[in-house]
Protein backbone atom coordinates (compact mmCIF):
# COMPACT_ATOMS: atom_id res chain seq x y z
CA UNK A 1 0.00 0.00 0.00
CA UNK A 2 2.76 2.71 0.67
CA UNK A 3 4.00 4.32 -2.66
CA UNK A 4 7.37 5.12 -3.31
CA UNK A 5 8.72 7.79 -1.02
CA UNK A 6 11.70 9.05 -3.51
CA UNK A 7 10.60 12.30 -1.93
CA UNK A 8 10.68 11.44 2.35
CA UNK A 9 14.01 10.54 4.04
CA UNK A 10 12.96 7.42 6.24
CA UNK A 11 13.43 4.59 8.46
CA UNK A 12 12.47 1.14 7.07
CA UNK A 13 10.28 0.43 9.52
CA UNK A 14 8.93 -3.21 10.23
CA UNK A 15 5.17 -3.50 9.64
CA UNK A 16 2.65 -6.80 9.82
CA UNK A 17 0.06 -7.20 7.07
CA UNK A 18 -1.95 -6.56 10.14
CA UNK A 19 -1.06 -3.13 10.54
CA UNK A 20 -1.27 -2.10 6.94
CA UNK A 21 -4.39 -3.79 7.02
CA UNK A 22 -5.80 -1.26 9.91
CA UNK A 23 -4.47 1.52 7.99
CA UNK A 24 -6.60 0.38 4.93
CA UNK A 25 -9.63 0.33 7.03
CA UNK A 26 -8.91 3.56 8.99
CA UNK A 27 -8.43 5.14 5.01
CA UNK A 28 -11.76 3.66 4.49
CA UNK A 29 -13.19 5.37 7.03
CA UNK A 30 -12.19 8.80 6.14
CA UNK A 31 -12.97 8.24 2.73
CA UNK A 32 -16.54 7.18 3.76
CA UNK A 33 -16.82 10.12 5.71
CA UNK A 34 -16.18 12.20 2.62
CA UNK A 35 -18.22 10.67 0.82
CA UNK A 36 -20.73 11.23 3.12
CA UNK A 37 -20.25 14.74 3.72
CA UNK A 38 -20.47 15.16 -0.23
CA UNK A 39 -23.79 13.88 0.23
CA UNK A 40 -25.15 16.17 2.59
CA UNK A 41 -23.29 19.20 0.06
CA UNK A 42 -25.26 17.80 -2.20
CA UNK A 43 -28.85 17.82 -0.36
CA UNK A 44 -27.59 21.68 1.09
CA UNK A 45 -26.63 22.73 -2.24
CA UNK A 46 -30.30 21.27 -3.48
CA UNK A 47 -32.37 22.16 -0.40
CA UNK A 48 -31.16 26.06 -0.17
CA UNK A 49 -32.16 26.61 -4.30
CA UNK A 50 -35.45 25.30 -3.92
CA UNK A 51 -35.92 26.90 -0.53
CA UNK A 52 -35.00 30.31 -2.63
CA UNK A 53 -36.71 29.64 -5.70
CA UNK A 54 -40.09 28.38 -4.01
CA UNK A 55 -40.00 30.63 -0.68
CA UNK A 56 -39.93 27.99 1.66
CA UNK A 57 -39.08 28.78 4.99
CA UNK A 58 -39.06 25.43 6.32
CA UNK A 59 -36.57 24.05 3.89
CA UNK A 60 -34.29 26.86 4.49
CA UNK A 61 -34.88 26.27 8.33
CA UNK A 62 -33.25 22.36 7.52
CA UNK A 63 -30.56 23.99 5.34
CA UNK A 64 -29.36 26.27 8.54
CA UNK A 65 -29.78 23.02 10.86
CA UNK A 66 -27.69 20.73 8.74
CA UNK A 67 -24.63 22.74 8.36
CA UNK A 68 -24.23 21.96 12.39
CA UNK A 69 -24.16 18.41 11.10
CA UNK A 70 -21.81 19.48 8.09
CA UNK A 71 -19.08 21.47 10.46
CA UNK A 72 -19.41 18.41 13.13
CA UNK A 73 -18.76 15.80 9.99
CA UNK A 74 -15.31 17.96 9.55
CA UNK A 75 -14.14 17.94 12.70
CA UNK A 76 -14.64 14.31 12.91
CA UNK A 77 -12.91 13.82 9.96
CA UNK A 78 -9.82 15.88 11.04
CA UNK A 79 -9.48 14.19 14.07
CA UNK A 80 -9.58 11.16 12.15
CA UNK A 81 -6.77 11.80 9.91
CA UNK A 82 -4.85 13.57 12.61
CA UNK A 83 -4.71 10.55 14.83
CA UNK A 84 -4.21 8.30 11.57
CA UNK A 85 -1.41 10.36 10.58
CA UNK A 86 0.03 10.10 14.18
CA UNK A 87 -0.70 6.34 14.88
CA UNK A 88 0.09 5.10 11.66
CA UNK A 89 2.74 7.75 10.17
CA UNK A 90 2.24 7.33 6.66
CA UNK A 91 4.19 8.02 3.69
CA UNK A 92 4.47 9.03 0.58
CA UNK A 93 1.04 8.51 -1.11
CA UNK A 94 -0.99 7.40 2.13
CA UNK A 95 -0.33 10.29 3.34
CA UNK A 96 -1.14 12.54 0.22
CA UNK A 97 -4.42 10.24 0.59
CA UNK A 98 -5.05 11.63 4.08
CA UNK A 99 -3.82 15.24 3.53
CA UNK A 100 -5.59 15.28 0.36
CA UNK A 101 -9.02 14.34 2.71
CA UNK A 102 -8.31 16.90 5.25
CA UNK A 103 -8.54 19.67 2.29
CA UNK A 104 -11.29 17.84 0.52
CA UNK A 105 -13.05 17.85 3.82
CA UNK A 106 -12.46 21.73 4.27
CA UNK A 107 -13.89 22.81 0.95
CA UNK A 108 -17.26 20.39 1.35
CA UNK A 109 -17.42 22.36 4.94
CA UNK A 110 -17.65 26.11 2.94
CA UNK A 111 -20.08 24.46 0.29
CA UNK A 112 -22.23 23.42 3.52
CA UNK A 113 -21.57 27.42 4.85
CA UNK A 114 -23.02 28.70 1.30
CA UNK A 115 -25.82 27.14 0.98
CA UNK A 116 -26.64 27.97 4.02
CA UNK A 117 -25.55 31.60 3.61
CA UNK A 118 -28.38 31.09 0.70
CA UNK A 119 -30.60 29.75 2.97
CA UNK A 120 -30.42 32.64 5.14
CA UNK A 121 -31.74 34.89 2.81
CA UNK A 122 -34.85 32.97 1.56
CA UNK A 123 -36.66 35.14 4.30
CA UNK A 124 -35.84 38.23 2.81
CA UNK A 125 -36.12 37.53 -1.48
CA UNK A 126 -39.59 35.90 0.18
CA UNK A 127 -41.00 39.10 0.59
CA UNK A 128 -40.81 39.92 -2.91
CA UNK A 129 -42.19 38.17 -5.70
CA UNK A 130 -39.17 37.02 -8.21
CA UNK A 131 -40.29 37.05 -11.27
CA UNK A 132 -40.23 33.52 -13.39
CA UNK A 133 -37.69 34.73 -15.84
CA UNK A 134 -35.50 35.52 -12.82
CA UNK A 135 -35.96 32.26 -11.32
CA UNK A 136 -35.62 30.67 -14.31
CA UNK A 137 -32.30 32.18 -14.63
CA UNK A 138 -31.35 31.17 -11.40
CA UNK A 139 -32.95 27.86 -11.14
CA UNK A 140 -30.77 26.79 -14.62
CA UNK A 141 -27.34 28.42 -12.52
CA UNK A 142 -28.18 26.07 -9.24
CA UNK A 143 -28.79 22.69 -11.74
CA UNK A 144 -25.07 23.57 -13.29
CA UNK A 145 -23.64 23.61 -9.99
CA UNK A 146 -25.96 20.73 -8.78
CA UNK A 147 -24.61 18.57 -11.34
CA UNK A 148 -20.83 19.53 -10.54
CA UNK A 149 -21.42 18.98 -7.34
CA UNK A 150 -22.63 15.31 -7.60
CA UNK A 151 -20.23 14.75 -10.84
CA UNK A 152 -17.35 14.84 -8.01
CA UNK A 153 -18.52 12.92 -5.56
CA UNK A 154 -18.98 10.42 -7.59
CA UNK A 155 -16.29 10.60 -9.73
CA UNK A 156 -13.70 10.95 -6.70
CA UNK A 157 -15.51 7.75 -5.46
CA UNK A 158 -15.50 5.77 -8.87
CA UNK A 159 -11.33 6.79 -8.78
CA UNK A 160 -11.48 8.19 -12.54
CA UNK A 161 -9.13 10.99 -12.39
CA UNK A 162 -9.95 12.15 -16.20
CA UNK A 163 -13.25 12.70 -15.51
CA UNK A 164 -11.76 14.76 -12.70
CA UNK A 165 -9.83 16.64 -15.11
CA UNK A 166 -13.04 17.11 -17.21
CA UNK A 167 -15.33 17.93 -14.48
CA UNK A 168 -12.98 20.91 -13.69
CA UNK A 169 -12.90 22.24 -16.58
CA UNK A 170 -16.79 22.67 -16.73
CA UNK A 171 -16.69 25.20 -14.02
CA UNK A 172 -16.38 27.78 -16.78
CA UNK A 173 -20.43 27.17 -17.36
CA UNK A 174 -20.97 28.26 -14.27
CA UNK A 175 -19.19 31.66 -14.37
CA UNK A 176 -20.72 32.33 -17.85
CA UNK A 177 -24.37 31.57 -16.33
CA UNK A 178 -23.07 33.72 -13.20
CA UNK A 179 -22.32 37.00 -14.92
CA UNK A 180 -25.79 36.53 -17.27
CA UNK A 181 -27.77 36.20 -14.03
CA UNK A 182 -25.75 39.44 -12.62
CA UNK A 183 -26.20 41.12 -15.14
CA UNK A 184 -30.55 39.93 -15.48
CA UNK A 185 -30.28 41.12 -11.77
CA UNK A 186 -28.72 44.52 -12.75
CA UNK A 187 -31.55 45.48 -15.16
CA UNK A 188 -34.20 44.50 -12.63
CA UNK A 189 -33.04 46.88 -10.33
CA UNK A 190 -32.61 49.61 -12.65
CA UNK A 191 -35.93 49.35 -13.84
CA UNK A 192 -37.95 49.37 -10.59
CA UNK A 193 -35.82 50.68 -7.07
CA UNK A 194 -38.65 48.71 -5.06
CA UNK A 195 -36.57 45.27 -6.63
CA UNK A 196 -33.60 46.43 -5.30
CA UNK A 197 -33.18 45.15 -1.79
CA UNK A 198 -34.30 41.57 -3.07
CA UNK A 199 -32.15 40.96 -6.01
CA UNK A 200 -28.58 42.50 -3.76
CA UNK A 201 -30.08 39.29 -1.74
CA UNK A 202 -30.62 37.28 -5.29
CA UNK A 203 -27.19 38.82 -6.04
CA UNK A 204 -24.90 37.15 -3.43
CA UNK A 205 -26.98 33.79 -3.63
CA UNK A 206 -26.08 33.71 -7.48
CA UNK A 207 -22.38 34.95 -6.37
CA UNK A 208 -23.03 31.79 -3.65
CA UNK A 209 -23.52 29.29 -6.48
CA UNK A 210 -20.13 30.65 -8.08
CA UNK A 211 -18.36 30.09 -5.33
CA UNK A 212 -19.82 26.79 -4.78
CA UNK A 213 -18.84 25.98 -8.22
CA UNK A 214 -15.09 27.22 -6.99
CA UNK A 215 -14.95 24.47 -4.55
CA UNK A 216 -16.16 22.17 -6.22
CA UNK A 217 -12.96 22.83 -8.83
CA UNK A 218 -10.61 22.61 -5.84
CA UNK A 219 -12.13 19.51 -4.82
CA UNK A 220 -12.05 17.73 -8.62
CA UNK A 221 -8.45 19.41 -8.53
CA UNK A 222 -7.43 17.80 -4.93
CA UNK A 223 -8.90 14.30 -5.73
CA UNK A 224 -7.06 14.62 -8.95
CA UNK A 225 -3.20 14.98 -6.83
CA UNK A 226 -4.86 12.18 -4.64
CA UNK A 227 -5.54 9.75 -6.98
CA UNK A 228 -2.43 10.22 -9.02
CA UNK A 229 -0.12 12.05 -7.36
CA UNK A 230 0.28 14.69 -10.33
CA UNK A 231 -1.13 18.07 -10.06
CA UNK A 232 -3.35 18.94 -13.21
CA UNK A 233 -1.71 21.45 -15.44
CA UNK A 234 -1.86 24.75 -15.40
CA UNK A 235 -4.78 25.82 -12.91
CA UNK A 236 -7.69 27.10 -14.66
CA UNK A 237 -8.44 30.92 -13.88
CA UNK A 238 -11.06 31.46 -11.68
CA UNK A 239 -13.25 34.00 -13.59
CA UNK A 240 -16.08 35.97 -11.93
CA UNK A 241 -15.86 37.80 -15.23
CA UNK A 242 -18.49 40.91 -13.46
CA UNK A 243 -15.73 41.36 -11.22
CA UNK A 244 -13.30 42.76 -14.44
CA UNK A 245 -15.83 45.11 -16.18
CA UNK A 246 -19.05 46.91 -15.76
CA UNK A 247 -21.68 44.49 -17.48
CA UNK A 248 -23.64 46.50 -20.11
CA UNK A 249 -27.06 47.19 -18.46
CA UNK B 1 9.55 19.79 22.56
CA UNK B 2 7.33 16.70 22.06
CA UNK B 3 4.32 17.39 24.41
CA UNK B 4 1.98 14.81 26.08
CA UNK B 5 0.64 12.01 23.90
CA UNK B 6 -2.06 10.53 25.73
CA UNK B 7 -4.14 10.19 23.16
CA UNK B 8 -2.13 8.58 20.83
CA UNK B 9 -1.05 5.00 20.57
CA UNK B 10 2.45 4.98 19.46
CA UNK B 11 6.15 3.50 20.01
CA UNK B 12 8.93 5.17 22.12
CA UNK B 13 11.60 5.92 19.21
CA UNK B 14 15.11 6.61 19.63
CA UNK B 15 15.21 10.33 19.48
CA UNK B 16 18.50 12.36 19.71
CA UNK B 17 19.50 16.22 20.64
CA UNK B 18 19.75 16.67 17.27
CA UNK B 19 16.86 15.29 15.67
CA UNK B 20 14.88 17.36 18.31
CA UNK B 21 16.77 20.12 17.62
CA UNK B 22 15.92 19.81 13.55
CA UNK B 23 12.46 18.99 14.13
CA UNK B 24 12.50 22.82 15.92
CA UNK B 25 14.29 24.37 13.23
CA UNK B 26 11.64 22.92 10.45
CA UNK B 27 8.46 23.83 12.60
CA UNK B 28 10.45 27.71 12.67
CA UNK B 29 10.48 27.67 9.18
CA UNK B 30 7.24 26.79 9.10
CA UNK B 31 6.53 29.77 11.06
CA UNK B 32 8.43 31.97 9.03
CA UNK B 33 6.28 31.36 6.16
CA UNK B 34 3.00 31.90 8.21
CA UNK B 35 4.32 34.71 9.23
CA UNK B 36 5.53 36.02 5.61
CA UNK B 37 1.96 35.15 4.46
CA UNK B 38 0.62 37.30 7.29
CA UNK B 39 2.75 40.17 6.07
CA UNK B 40 1.49 40.04 2.81
CA UNK B 41 -1.64 39.75 3.51
CA UNK B 42 -1.87 42.56 5.33
CA UNK B 43 -0.37 44.19 2.41
CA UNK B 44 -2.53 43.32 0.22
CA UNK B 45 -5.55 43.79 2.35
CA UNK B 46 -4.20 47.49 2.85
CA UNK B 47 -2.96 47.75 -0.90
CA UNK B 48 -6.83 46.75 -2.50
CA UNK B 49 -8.69 48.69 -0.60
CA UNK B 50 -6.39 51.91 -0.95
CA UNK B 51 -6.92 51.25 -5.03
CA UNK B 52 -10.48 51.35 -4.62
CA UNK B 53 -10.74 54.22 -2.51
CA UNK B 54 -8.70 55.89 -4.81
CA UNK B 55 -9.13 54.39 -8.12
CA UNK B 56 -5.61 53.48 -8.35
CA UNK B 57 -5.23 51.01 -10.75
CA UNK B 58 -1.72 50.52 -10.44
CA UNK B 59 -1.78 49.59 -7.08
CA UNK B 60 -5.04 47.25 -7.73
CA UNK B 61 -2.84 45.57 -10.30
CA UNK B 62 0.05 44.87 -8.32
CA UNK B 63 -2.35 43.37 -5.28
CA UNK B 64 -3.47 41.20 -8.17
CA UNK B 65 0.07 40.40 -8.93
CA UNK B 66 0.84 39.61 -5.13
CA UNK B 67 -2.01 36.98 -5.16
CA UNK B 68 0.25 34.46 -7.44
CA UNK B 69 2.71 35.24 -4.72
CA UNK B 70 0.31 34.24 -1.70
CA UNK B 71 -0.53 31.24 -3.75
CA UNK B 72 3.18 30.29 -4.14
CA UNK B 73 3.58 30.22 -0.48
CA UNK B 74 0.85 28.26 0.71
CA UNK B 75 1.77 25.50 -1.26
CA UNK B 76 5.70 25.88 0.00
CA UNK B 77 4.31 25.61 3.45
CA UNK B 78 1.64 22.88 2.57
CA UNK B 79 4.67 21.00 0.76
CA UNK B 80 7.30 21.56 3.66
CA UNK B 81 4.81 20.95 6.49
CA UNK B 82 3.78 17.37 4.76
CA UNK B 83 7.57 16.51 4.22
CA UNK B 84 8.04 17.46 7.65
CA UNK B 85 5.01 15.20 9.46
CA UNK B 86 6.52 12.63 6.97
CA UNK B 87 9.79 12.79 7.96
CA UNK B 88 9.62 13.91 11.86
CA UNK B 89 6.65 11.74 12.30
CA UNK B 90 5.99 14.49 15.26
CA UNK B 91 3.63 13.43 17.89
CA UNK B 92 0.63 15.05 20.26
CA UNK B 93 1.02 18.61 20.33
CA UNK B 94 3.99 19.42 17.66
CA UNK B 95 1.55 17.70 14.99
CA UNK B 96 -1.20 20.09 16.38
CA UNK B 97 1.37 22.92 15.09
CA UNK B 98 2.11 21.85 12.11
CA UNK B 99 -1.21 20.55 10.94
CA UNK B 100 -2.61 24.56 12.51
CA UNK B 101 -0.01 26.05 10.19
CA UNK B 102 -1.71 24.12 7.38
CA UNK B 103 -5.16 25.48 8.36
CA UNK B 104 -3.73 28.93 9.08
CA UNK B 105 -2.23 29.33 5.78
CA UNK B 106 -5.06 27.96 4.06
CA UNK B 107 -6.94 31.31 5.87
CA UNK B 108 -4.37 33.71 4.92
CA UNK B 109 -4.37 32.36 1.44
CA UNK B 110 -7.71 33.27 0.93
CA UNK B 111 -8.10 36.35 2.73
CA UNK B 112 -5.12 37.15 -0.31
CA UNK B 113 -7.83 35.79 -2.47
CA UNK B 114 -10.51 38.31 -1.01
CA UNK B 115 -8.13 41.23 -1.44
CA UNK B 116 -7.60 40.37 -4.89
CA UNK B 117 -11.55 40.37 -5.92
CA UNK B 118 -11.66 43.48 -4.32
CA UNK B 119 -8.39 44.79 -6.54
CA UNK B 120 -10.15 43.53 -9.18
CA UNK B 121 -13.09 45.04 -8.93
CA UNK B 122 -11.12 48.68 -8.83
CA UNK B 123 -11.48 49.16 -12.68
CA UNK B 124 -15.24 49.13 -12.79
CA UNK B 125 -16.12 50.85 -9.33
CA UNK B 126 -13.58 53.67 -10.54
CA UNK B 127 -15.55 54.68 -13.61
CA UNK B 128 -17.84 56.27 -11.00
CA UNK B 129 -17.21 59.00 -8.72
CA UNK B 130 -17.96 57.59 -5.13
CA UNK B 131 -19.75 59.57 -3.12
CA UNK B 132 -17.37 61.46 -0.36
CA UNK B 133 -19.72 59.21 2.78
CA UNK B 134 -19.73 56.29 1.12
CA UNK B 135 -15.87 56.29 1.21
CA UNK B 136 -15.64 57.31 4.52
CA UNK B 137 -17.75 54.36 5.73
CA UNK B 138 -15.91 51.85 3.29
CA UNK B 139 -12.58 53.00 4.73
CA UNK B 140 -13.66 52.87 8.63
CA UNK B 141 -15.09 49.19 7.95
CA UNK B 142 -11.39 48.26 6.14
CA UNK B 143 -9.77 50.31 9.29
CA UNK B 144 -11.40 47.44 11.35
CA UNK B 145 -10.41 44.41 8.97
CA UNK B 146 -6.88 45.62 9.00
CA UNK B 147 -6.10 45.89 12.67
CA UNK B 148 -7.61 43.39 13.05
CA UNK B 149 -5.12 40.95 10.44
CA UNK B 150 -2.35 42.73 12.16
CA UNK B 151 -3.57 42.15 15.81
CA UNK B 152 -3.78 38.24 14.43
CA UNK B 153 -0.09 37.78 13.25
CA UNK B 154 1.09 39.57 15.82
CA UNK B 155 -0.48 37.60 18.52
CA UNK B 156 0.24 34.46 16.75
CA UNK B 157 3.74 35.80 17.07
CA UNK B 158 3.91 36.63 20.41
CA UNK B 159 2.03 33.58 21.66
CA UNK B 160 -0.63 35.04 23.73
CA UNK B 161 -3.66 32.59 23.18
CA UNK B 162 -5.41 35.59 25.50
CA UNK B 163 -5.29 37.92 23.08
CA UNK B 164 -5.95 35.86 20.13
CA UNK B 165 -9.21 35.07 22.26
CA UNK B 166 -10.47 38.82 22.87
CA UNK B 167 -9.28 39.63 18.94
CA UNK B 168 -11.97 36.47 18.00
CA UNK B 169 -14.36 38.42 19.78
CA UNK B 170 -13.60 42.02 18.21
CA UNK B 171 -15.23 40.46 14.56
CA UNK B 172 -18.22 41.90 15.61
CA UNK B 173 -17.51 45.40 15.02
CA UNK B 174 -16.73 44.67 11.54
CA UNK B 175 -19.85 42.26 11.11
CA UNK B 176 -21.75 46.03 12.83
CA UNK B 177 -20.26 47.44 10.09
CA UNK B 178 -21.06 45.57 7.35
CA UNK B 179 -24.74 46.03 7.98
CA UNK B 180 -24.33 50.03 8.10
CA UNK B 181 -22.03 50.24 5.14
CA UNK B 182 -24.94 47.66 3.07
CA UNK B 183 -27.69 49.84 4.10
CA UNK B 184 -26.08 52.83 3.03
CA UNK B 185 -25.63 51.32 -0.48
CA UNK B 186 -28.89 50.14 -0.59
CA UNK B 187 -29.98 53.72 -0.13
CA UNK B 188 -27.94 55.21 -3.24
CA UNK B 189 -28.91 52.92 -5.27
CA UNK B 190 -32.68 53.58 -4.26
CA UNK B 191 -31.79 57.10 -5.05
CA UNK B 192 -30.41 56.70 -8.29
CA UNK B 193 -30.48 53.91 -10.86
CA UNK B 194 -27.22 54.97 -12.41
CA UNK B 195 -25.42 54.25 -9.17
CA UNK B 196 -26.30 50.93 -9.36
CA UNK B 197 -24.08 49.25 -10.83
CA UNK B 198 -21.12 50.30 -8.88
CA UNK B 199 -22.93 50.06 -5.69
CA UNK B 200 -23.10 45.97 -6.21
CA UNK B 201 -19.53 46.20 -7.17
CA UNK B 202 -18.82 48.07 -4.00
CA UNK B 203 -21.46 45.86 -1.79
CA UNK B 204 -18.87 42.84 -3.18
CA UNK B 205 -16.50 45.10 -1.80
CA UNK B 206 -17.39 45.06 1.77
CA UNK B 207 -18.33 41.87 1.92
CA UNK B 208 -15.17 40.71 0.80
CA UNK B 209 -14.07 42.68 3.68
CA UNK B 210 -16.59 41.14 6.02
CA UNK B 211 -15.31 37.40 5.25
CA UNK B 212 -11.73 38.79 5.66
CA UNK B 213 -12.78 39.57 9.13
CA UNK B 214 -14.46 35.52 9.39
CA UNK B 215 -11.08 34.38 7.91
CA UNK B 216 -9.13 36.20 10.89
CA UNK B 217 -11.35 34.73 13.29
CA UNK B 218 -10.59 31.62 12.25
CA UNK B 219 -6.63 31.95 12.12
CA UNK B 220 -7.10 33.36 15.88
CA UNK B 221 -9.16 29.77 16.54
CA UNK B 222 -6.50 27.79 15.28
CA UNK B 223 -3.83 29.43 16.73
CA UNK B 224 -5.52 29.25 20.11
CA UNK B 225 -5.80 25.86 19.63
CA UNK B 226 -2.08 25.85 18.43
CA UNK B 227 -1.10 27.47 21.56
CA UNK B 228 -3.31 26.00 23.62
CA UNK B 229 -4.62 22.68 22.83
CA UNK B 230 -7.86 23.16 23.56
CA UNK B 231 -10.84 24.99 21.46
CA UNK B 232 -11.50 28.20 22.27
CA UNK B 233 -15.62 28.14 23.92
CA UNK B 234 -18.94 28.03 22.17
CA UNK B 235 -17.92 29.30 18.51
CA UNK B 236 -19.07 33.11 17.96
CA UNK B 237 -21.65 32.97 15.60
CA UNK B 238 -20.17 34.73 12.61
CA UNK B 239 -22.99 36.74 11.49
CA UNK B 240 -23.56 38.77 8.88
CA UNK B 241 -27.32 40.36 9.83
CA UNK B 242 -28.24 41.88 6.48
CA UNK B 243 -28.67 37.80 4.98
CA UNK B 244 -31.05 37.65 8.17
CA UNK B 245 -33.49 40.29 7.65
CA UNK B 246 -34.06 43.14 4.71
CA UNK B 247 -32.33 46.03 6.10
CA UNK B 248 -34.77 49.45 6.25
CA UNK B 249 -34.25 51.38 3.36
Amino acid sequence: MSGPAANFEHEDRIMGEHTVASFDEDLAQISKLISDMGDLARLMVSGSTKALLNSDNTLAQRVVSDDAIMDARQRELDDRAITLIAKRQPMANDLRAVVGSIRMAGDLERIGDLAKNIAKRVGTVGLSVTPRDLSHSIDAMAQLVLIQVQGVIEEYAAKDASALAKLRNEDERIDVKYTSVFRELLTYMMEDPRNITACTHLLFCAKNLERIGDHVTNIAENAYYVLTGSQLPANRPKQDETAMSAPAA
